[in-house]
């Protein structure tokens, strides 16, 4: 008893170690940008490859064999023990940002890898890990997100390679211009060893600190419609039309925004936003004609999204009847939501527990590389709690000693997989 | 009784042969415009001098002394049968337009003035009349509106005439620069004698229409508030922010805007309008962190507007209060009502009454020179029903039949103000 308090305890302390070293990493990588005064760091670009130049050598100390593939992924890899055709464990996130960001959306999972690595140097695992940061997924550069990761699964092809950047560039010229450079490069194929994908990540919400929780366990991914709507009304003077004989297009729009409360409340972890708006023809005294509306609908569950954009559109109907507009409704973008692995999920909620961090199950509410990542290799991932749910912002922010209890749960994580590998080959 | 049927049965073919000459001279009118393909005139502009040289024929032939004064408004005096120094009554509105106007807005008014000089060619009054078109009313060239009566009345003056056009040319310049070209006209003064000011006006709003009838007297121009209001949450990603979680600036404002209806509907005759907008920072996977509104209230009652105003801003109080927003609201310009003169509304009613065209009393929702002229002669206005209630657009229009009862009205009208005059002589 007092040996396994001993060891806990020493575990402790050098996870926080890790911690400490995680977040300094985090600032001296921030400094890696396009844009002076602000964190920018976009597809293939120069503060990209500053990243890389950085990280390399910690990643070389840690024993890693890094390379940087045709996608301009950067890879660590480090081989199993006495096993080269054992399972590989991917653990990494990506390295891109948005425009004036914050230090940690994805960075901080990339670093997560490095630390376990470098946490479990003195472990013999049988399984082979690699450290990957994703070349692109924020889509800052070309519009289109998960370029990066796409590309690793084979899905970076079609129109895809034809967006352009601010500068006409095609993604197909980006990475042509990139390869040239790089004559070493491998194209960005998965081993066909990969037996696992897992993530940390900030949680860009306000859930976990408001339960009081350093970690959740991310389940899924959820699905998103995007529609719009617009009420057609009667536009008119604001002062010769008493109110019972208008039809103003923004009072309509404004019934429907408080239903749309109402409707999306009633359901479980639903979630709706109406983030643009616009009145025509827009003067302070003339009643609307039209209200144009954006409407952004997630769930967990694509068949109750269905259902709730349904009740919002009926909602929409009902109520330009009631007042005599006209409405259209219109979803122009679909996302399915995707399912992470039950096994990894439930390896990474055991490893919660095991570390003293227990964690809840969530729904990730916004997109990341392991959504791409799932539909070709068991993938898992972990959110760490963010202070006031800030992100894609310079105040974003982590605790360190939450970053200490993510690299807790990843070494139980790393023995739980050990053990389940184990286990499979004397099957 | 037979005589009396055949002279009002005469009177209604000569109203009628005058309304319809009217009309054809809003349409001739209509040509004289800025821009071709639609109407637009404004203040000391070369179209509105080619609306002079038209009128100035059809005045003259009705035995007008026409001149246009120094802040170019068209004006004809017919003197009072054998008395110089009778009172004067002022028939009149305005010859300018807001861009892409309807042919009726205003020019009406000035040829009802025309149009009943024609009419009473043969009645000897004791009064002397004088038909204007007031050179701005919409305010289209400077934004200022009311500057041909606010001239008239000795009130176009101080910032006034330092507002300028989108050629930086000042009212006070562009004065100056007509009066030069017109060393003869007359300094733009009421007559001492001028006792009173009639304006008829197509309605501008639904409710004639709505109520079936041809014509409305005006007893009051409404006050208006002009406010604008600000709701202050926060921003956030829509995917990862659970509802109950969030502080949407722009559901708060929507929330908000349905309780500006409910509060304005419980006021009898009160408006309010949120013509304007904006949701910042407006993506459509971002919840807005700021909602700014703009709002237009209007009632006869300055009291009752005022009450509705505050009622409307302590709405917005509570409902941040209740989302955790914050809101700042603020009026920023007040226009009070202004009631037109009792003797000559109450003379416009029996008019309409005596015309065989009964006529409810009603406010106007927008303003009109008679709110200028009102404070220094007394004033009545006459609507005319308006179908669909469309103006400031190329579809107004006005019935000729609803015109023929205005003229039936006006004759009644200069009829009893005769009597009125007569009555004050021999007192």
């Amino acid at each position: 008893m007092s040996s396994t308090t001993t060891r806990e305890s020493s575990r402790a302390i050098t996870a926080s170690d890790a911690a400490a070293r995680l977040m300094d990493r985090c600032k001296v990588l921030a400094l890696c940008t396009e844009k002076p005064g602000e964190i920018l760091r976009t597809f293939l670009s120069p503060a990209m490859d500053e990243v890389h130049q950085t990280m390399r050598p910690w990643m070389e100390d840690a024993g890693l064999r890094v390379s940087v593939d045709e996608a301009g992924n950067l890879r660590g890899a480090r081989a199993a023990h006495h096993s080269p055709t054992a399972p590989r464990l991917l653990i990494g996130s990506h390295l891109d940002t948005v425009p004036n960001a914050g230090a940690y959306d994805g960075v901080l999972g990339v670093l997560m890898g490095l630390a376990l690595v470098e946490e479990s140097a003195d472990r013999q695992y049988p399984f082979a890990m690699e450290v990957i940061g994703f070349s692109d997924e924020e889509g800052t550069r070309f519009g289109a997100p998960f370029l990066g990761s796409r590309a690793m699964v084979g899905e970076l092809n079609g129109d895809l390679l034809q967006c352009v950047d601010s500068n006409r560039i095609s993604v197909a010229e980006a990475l042509h211009n990139f390869a040239a450079t790089r004559p070493e490069a491998d194209a960005p194929a998965l081993s066909p060893q990969t037996a696992g994908y897992i993530e940390f990540h900030i949680e860009q919400g306000p859930v976990l600190e408001s339960r009081n929780l350093p970690l959740g366990i991310v389940e899924d991914l959820v699905g998103q419609s995007r529609c719009s709507i617009e009420f057609h009304g009667t536009a008119g003077h604001a002062g010769t039309n008493p109110m019972k004989l208008r039809k103003d297009a923004l009072a309509g729009a404004a019934a429907w925004m408080t239903e749309v409360e109402i409707l999306t409340k009633r359901v479980d972890d639903a979630v709706a936003t109406v983030g643009q708006i616009a009145a025509e023809p827009g003067g302070v005294n003339v009643i609307p004609g039209i209200a144009r509306c954006s409407l952004d609908v997630r769930h967990r569950d694509d068949t109750v999204r269905t259902a709730l954009v349904r009740a919002i559109f009926d909602a929409a109907q009902s109520i330009a009847e009631k007042r005599g507009l006209r409405v259209n409704t219109a979803q122009y973008h679909e996302q399915p939501a995707v399912r992470l692995n039950a096994n990894l999920v439930a390896m990474a909620e055991r490893a919660a527990s095991l570390s003293g961090h227990p964690a809840i199950r969530m729904s990730s509410g916004a997109g990341h590389d392991a959504m791409v990542m799932a539909a070709h290799v068991p993938s898992a991932m972990i959110f760490l709690r963010n202070p006031g749910g800030i992100s894609h912002h310079p105040d974003e922010n982590v605790a360190e000693d939450d970053v200490a209890a993510a690299i807790q749960l990843g070494l139980q994580f790393l023995a739980q997989f050990a053990a389940q590998v184990k286990e499979k080959d004397h099957a």
